[in-house]
């Protein structure tokens, strides 16, 4: 389960590789009707260009879409590298296994009515993994939509693919994401570079495809819809290798209520809670996004623009409104839109009509001039060295001009727009040039690929925009991704010893049938591992109250302890700033009062501090352990100032978590207090994260609240619960 | 100012009235050229429909566009309703004066170089308002794009404007998103009643195109595009009295240092911080919006269907990935996707496949069947009451074939598509026809209006996204207005009278030159207009300091004060938790010592209590006074949990002001502590508010902490700072 452990990557074949590049497919469902979803499959792949050889299997018909057909796997005259199932549910497992026994290595399984159906399903699904492991044969899905391979012109879906080559890398649970939104794609000039459809993950997923593509060189951004993982420590490892040199996207929708439901019953993928899959993406350094617009778009923006160097934007536009919104938005996604020098603003203004805007936002005004625009004030401004990137709004010609004519077509006698057009000048190259200075281009335009301009940049990897600000958020994910890239490389976590008396302890929790440990002994479990708690000692009498305040130093603080304790306070049973001894000897006899009977009672000097933090681990069904780390004390819940990680976590991450907290300021020097030792704090939280390593049976800690005394953290009350049977 | 105080709405005539219904127009500025700004004005007018007469202005040509010219105001042979001035920006002063003086009463001021051009360009501006004043001439712009009455037909744009009549009204100060963003709009079907280009908001402004839009029947939504407000009381009292029967939403772009740098230069528009805009949009019932896409699109959705009268929306969708997106979305807005009734999914069962999914979303799987998703499924799903709203993706027909048609086209033997789908059943009028349950529909479709589907939808005002998530997003913003006019109507404002005492304690400060009041005269000021603070007395000597004890209560706080005292608690000027005479005195002197001469010292009881507060008073420059309430304490800038509100604020606004804060759970009862009483702390801030008016030399009020005893709120330290010369 803990892969990530003091192990390096492995050097493994991703089945991917080879499915993804066949020189043979065989396809099972593919007919002469053209309303088939298995004949679509077939168009596909024989109209977008694929070099190999197609073979369809089909019980009746003697040709297929004009190929030879075959009536089993056993009579294909060779071993398909191949097969693509679009077969009805019952028939899929036998023909998996023909093709098994035939020797094919990859499967593409197109079926839905597996895993998402309940039990039944399920088992079908299972079958499928067995004759998978018989055979060796790797496969895809089922319910799932198929493959793109653009640069072999290889498409299995059921639309046809038509951009072209590009960088984005896709990999999504939903098959409309891979193929009813292809038409859609190409409106805006999105090309991927490879696209993987992975269904209900049964035994190829999107841990594999996330590898695949990570380690694809023709794919520069890899971007993922996902509904639910099956493995959470394998992506995340797979992921983390990844993210530190090429950008990772990703879009959940399983984290609400109704996003589990659906997606349970859409791809059978068990979902978990938003906040543990926003400190999966964080661990990772997977830029989150949330809708399938972002991935598409942001996709494309990271995989076909250089990384951004800065945070420096030049704002040039003809148009103050979407120049003032992109300069509003560039700063809130934490950009600059810095005040251009005196000696680059007098370079700009013989480019721009008298008294216009020439500090950044540069402001053309309205003008039909698109070589300023596009071209010359681009010029200017990147040689400056004054930004790391520009955002431009409204470059337009052919779209413009085709809008308006019937406006002013009497005005030229009816002549044709096509021949306006001829007539006007042109300069999409010189505008196309400006990408030499390697450095970012966002463009946004009121125009779609109906414009020459908007159709010549983004075949040139210049994403163009419809709106001004997701120019400027597309500027916003380089800097994310750019903050991704400035981590430190992950430090492997090492693990210590297993403490024998830790163990000697829970065992005889668990053999006395408790649930969880108490105060005290979760307390002396933690610190036998380095976790600051409070010292304390177990008093059970006046007397040794006494005793206590002398050993421990004043004020004193009584609570008493038992595992079937709760609530402590509200109950009397919590004492706290005890100055004296006499003080401490009568709150012991009070505590017993309220307990009715004799209880143990634990002593510990009042730890003093106005910082208290939480820090915990949870375990979630479908997702694993998890750390948690927040704002604590009275406020903890009102605030719900608290962040995640799956765990393990070493403590160089654990610091990272740390600072992720809305209240981060609150760690530095704050109010005349010292900064908090972050190390000592992250140390914490790594030591919690390995608990369910060495001790298996412990399923949660709760060490709440954790105060600051001077800098240093010590946990002021804890409890460990142990899993259930 | 304060024009929401007692004041009934007035029954006057907006200039705007006028100005979008001419019934002739003269124009100067158009000429036979096609490529002059002027001209394209023009052309909009006769080309999109116009009704009335149209004269062209112009020095030489005999005729313009086909129609007679005239040389100049004077020699038009009737008086025209309205002016279009598109000329150079040094003749637009005097033309506008020839025609004043010709008894014109509107005019549209295309020109720019104006107030956003600096001190030259204000001061022709102000000429402008003072022709405009002198012959009651009302005029908009400068430097705008003019206006559309979809109604009347009539498009005073440089653009065609195609969509016919809707129900969405814009006002922007931003030309181009009145003007070059309709071909964009009539790609995606937008619709507008009314639009109005507001540019510098000279003569009539943003104020007087809401209050126009609010008032003009055929406009059912308002969008505003906002770079920064020349009046806000009056702009609020106007959104205030349509937001309840009408949805305004807003884009506010000034809110940054480059958005309000890009609006000065833009509009010669003062921006305002971002934080008092959320407090005037919320205060005005105004949804926030945060991007130009969102406001057409969403803008679009309010004007065209019916209001959402409950939180529970179906799902019904041919595809897992986006139904599971959809649900996901509209949860994070605060909707429901309820899981069906058995009985509704024994009525939906029979029109899916087996096993597909029917309890919401509904996933009809990938199907061609586009009556059953698009009709019969949302027929029976509307019937059954379960759901107030449902969002549908992937009805599609035409879009869908054409864009597979090369792929499939020799199955047919290259029959042409149209064939093709004029052979297909149809039933897009019965897909239309489930708006008559008059709950919202919102569709998704990755098919554009290349689809008949998608356009017969936009036609018929049932707007289509281009992603799942935006037509779960409609959803929410239909939710966000519903919550809008669930608002308690405004409550009129009275003004206690001026206190003679307070008065006489401002005015003595002023002569004396000071700049604030300390924080004893602070809270005496507030006292008086009933602020709850701390009940204290000035003390001067050690005895004193005891006789306090007795007269207070114990514990007791002794500070010093003194206007020119600032951080106390670092010199050691505060002692709190006095808990004896005694140490009263010890204290006092202490103070004394500390502060190296002899200083006043106040005493109170302290203020016991976890909750803390902050609530205070802010004038900004461009914006006027604006109340604030947040979290106070220590960890006030840690938290950064603040609301605003511009002043005066009602007791009634100032309750719902205080829930705005994240941490509100803190207001109801918590932790043992009681619920706090919120009359008491929003009267507080309601006082704080008034306090400009009553005495206009107090520029700001903080009151940190304001400590909640019991329920109650007691201000525990109190500034007032005095207005500067």
């Amino acid at each position: 389960m803990f892969s990530c452990i003091l192990k390096e990557p492995q050097a493994m074949t991703n089945p991917l590789h080879h499915l993804m590049n066949p020189s043979s497919i065989a396809i099972a469902g593919a007919s002469n009707n053209f309303m088939k979803m298995g004949t679509m499959h077939a168009l596909s792949i024989l109209k977008d260009g694929f070099k190999g050889e197609l073979y369809p299997l089909h019980p009746k018909e003697k040709t297929v879409l004009g190929l030879k057909a075959y009536g089993s796997v056993e009579e294909l005259p060779v071993v398909p590298d191949m097969a693509i199932l679009v077969v009805p549910a019952s028939q899929v497992a036998d023909l998996l296994e023909r093709f098994g026994e035939k020797g094919t290595k990859s499967a593409i399984i197109i079926t839905a009515g597996f895993g998402e159906m309940g039990d039944e399903g399920r088992r079908m699904q299972e079958r499928l993994n067995e004759i998978s492991r018989r055979y060796g044969i790797r496969f895809l899905g089922p319910n799932c939509m198929g493959i793109i391979n653009s640069a072999a012109s290889l498409n299995v879906t059921v639309m046809p693919y038509a951009m072209g080559p590009g960088s984005l890398g896709l990999a999504s649970q939903s098959g409309t994401y891979v193929t009813q939104s292809l038409p859609y794609l190409a409106k805006r000039g999105i090309r991927f570079s490879k696209v993987v459809s992975v269904g209900n993950c049964a035994d190829i997923d999107l841990a594999d495809a996330l590898e695949y593509l990570g380690e694809d060189d023709a794919t520069r951004a890899v971007a993922l819809y996902i509904e639910g993982l099956r493995d959470v420590p394998r992506f995340l490892e797979i992921a983390r290798r990844i993210t530190s040199s090429k950008p990772v996207i990703a879009q959940y929708v399983g984290g609400s209520a109704a996003g589990a439901r659906s997606s349970l019953s859409h791809t059978g993928s068990l979902a978990a809670p938003d906040h543990l899959y926003d400190g999966l993406f964080r661990q990772a350094g997977i830029i989150r996004l949330h809708s399938i617009e972002e991935l598409y778009l942001f996709g494309n923006m990271l995989a076909h623009q250089p990384p951004l160097e800065g945070r420096r934007i030049g704002v040039i536009t003809n148009s103050g409104g979407p120049g003032s919104a992109m300069a509003n938005a560039l700063e809130k996604y934490g950009l600059e839109v810095p005040r251009f020098t005196p000696e680059l603003q007098e370079k700009l203004r013989p480019l721009l009509p008298p008294h216009a805007p020439c500090g950044n936002p540069v402001d053309l005004t309205f003008s039909l001039e698109i070589d300023i625009l596009s071209h010359r004030i681009p010029e200017v401004v990147l040689a400056s060295g004054e930004v790391d990137g520009i955002v431009i709004h409204g470059a337009m010609r052919s779209g413009f001009v085709k809008e308006a004519y019937p406006h002013f077509r009497e005005l030229i006698n009816n002549e044709p727009v096509d021949k306006i057009l001829a007539a006007m000048p042109m300069s999409i190259d010189k505008a196309l040039s400006i990408a030499r200075y390697g450095k970012p281009i966002a463009v946004s335009s009121f125009y779609d690929r109906d414009d020459d301009y908007t159709a010549a940049y983004q075949d040139h990897g210049i994403p163009v925009f419809d709106a001004p600000e997701k120019a400027a958020a597309a500027m916003g994910i380089l800097l994310r991704y750019r903050e991704v890239r400035k981590r430190k490389p992950p430090k492997p976590i090492s693990l210590p010893s297993i403490d024998a008396e830790a163990a000697r302890m829970l065992s005889e929790c668990l053999a006395a049938g408790r649930k969880n440990l108490d105060e005290h002994e979760s307390k002396a479990l933690l610190r036998r591992y380095g976790v600051p708690v409070t010292e304390e000692i177990l008093v059970r009498s006046p007397e040794e109250a006494e005793e206590a305040c002398a050993r421990l130093g004043l004020p004193l603080v009584l609570k008493a302890t038992a595992a079937n304790i709760t609530h402590k306070t509200g109950k009397g049973l919590v004492r706290v700033g005890l100055a004296s001894r006499i003080q401490a000897a009568q709150a012991f006899a009070e505590i017993q009062e309220a307990a009715g009977r004799a209880v143990p009672v634990i002593a510990y000097r009042k730890v003093e501090g106005e910082r208290e933090f939480v820090c915990g681990l949870i375990d979630t069904p479908g997702f694993g352990p998890s750390v948690m780390f927040g704002l604590g004390g009275i406020f903890t819940e009102a605030l719900a100032d608290t962040v995640f990680r799956p765990a393990p976590l070493s403590d160089q991450d654990a610091e990272e978590m740390i600072h992720d907290i809305r209240a981060h300021t609150l760690l530095g020097p704050f109010r005349g207090m010292p900064a908090v030792n972050i190390q000592s704090l992250a140390r914490i939280i790594h030591l919690l994260s390995l608990m369910p390593i060495l001790h298996p049976s412990i399923a949660e800690i709760d060490l709440n609240p954790v105060i600051i005394e001077g800098a240093e953290p010590v946990a002021v009350d804890a409890l460990i619960v142990l899993k259930g049977d």
